[in-house]
């Protein structure tokens, strides 16, 4: 029993790794079909999201699964639920890849405005997030997490300047409002995404030290744990 | 054992009631905040977000206890499972809220936009499908959370018919611009709202009917359940 409940979450984890590069990819593609004008790229991404909520389902039921056959305790609980609530979070960024390519596909046949370099840093600072918070989950690494957490207000930044910029571009413009505000649009969902790996980097922390650093309450021990 | 497990479940459902009652109403005080242009009912709901985090916390932490103490098992395992989502996607809501009180703040000195019609209809039909959501899984009560996925593709058309309708005023009056991509924020804000108790309902009808309509993919059976 002991050793296939072993086999059973070393599946459970192979999925999340798998789950997470199917999202991470989502976003990879949607901002390349957007800054290459790939319009067929696009409409992939928003194609293939069918497959990542597939991919949720079977993790939510692998997770039920070991639930109530294994009734697992302790470290290896925690483990479960937090798997539970980054699958979840894993299936949203792909929603956000949707809207992306969405506004890719909006923008494909309208000239690029100027702040798509800020997209791009954004875009990159964004995916090696979601890559370390997935990395840190499965290697148990709070260390590598907490990297994490610090580039969340770089993106937050990076998020208000694209929102400024494009402001200033739609007074001089009004003819570029219509991309103007995709570019808004894309910049939030990025914006989101740093949050989403945000929050899975906080919940391996909260695993790794027993601490709450969610919603960022700082050094006080968890009640009952 | 088994009474006190009830109890423990019992006040489990009682929480997560109050939880969504929370969310209801820093949603809907931050929509009078922003039609009414009260600040100080803006600055309110950013302060009292905090106590929406909070108790997303106390919530998770009785999860953790339901599943490691009393290892339920069946129809109760689903429950605390799908508690466990619904608490996250309340406190997500609650972010929202801080987001629409953010454009409040933004907009309270600004004259009025007209597309402030179709967001109080928006906000009343959201704040009605979350209210369905919470009520249909504390009664185990799938009928309505039915109604409330319909509800969803409302929401979606009157979001794009606010954006539509502002991107007309920005092009006629760029001196308005900065406020209408305030209303384009608090209509996408609800928008995603109206998700979450989407996400809310199709939890309750799965558990009710043990079918995935989760990610509409209509009537296949669930495997392993």
């Amino acid at each position: 029993m002991q050793r296939h409940f072993v086999q059973e979450l070393d599946a459970l984890k192979t999925n999340l790794i798998k789950m997470g590069s199917l999202a991470e990819q989502a976003i990879s593609d949607a901002i390349r079909a957007l800054l290459e004008r790939q319009k067929k790229l696009a409409e992939q991404v928003v194609a293939q999201d069918q497959q990542i909520d597939s991919f949720e389902v079977t993790i939510d039921d692998e997770v039920v699964d070991l639930l109530a056959l294994q009734q697992p305790v302790a470290t290896d609980l925690r483990f479960i639920v937090a798997a539970s609530k980054i699958n979840n979070d894993l299936e949203r960024i792909g929603d956000h890849a949707v809207n992306i390519a969405e506004s890719a596909l909006a923008c494909s046949d309208l000239p690029p405005l100027k702040p798509m370099v800020d997209i791009t840093q954004m875009a990159q600072i964004t995916k090696n997030m979601l890559r370390d918070s997935i990395d840190g989950f499965i290697h148990n690494n709070a260390a590598v997490c907490k990297a994490v957490l610090k580039n969340d207000d770089i993106i937050d930044d990076l998020n208000k300047k694209v929102v400024h910029d494009v402001i200033e571009i739609m007074r001089e413009n009004p003819a570029k409002i219509e991309q103007a505000l995709e570019v808004i649009r894309v910049s939030r969902n990025l914006e989101r995404v740093a949050d989403l790996a945000t929050n899975i980097a906080e919940e391996v922390i909260f695993m790794a030290e027993a601490r709450v650093v969610k919603h960022h309450l700082g050094d006080s021990e968890v009640q009952g744990s």
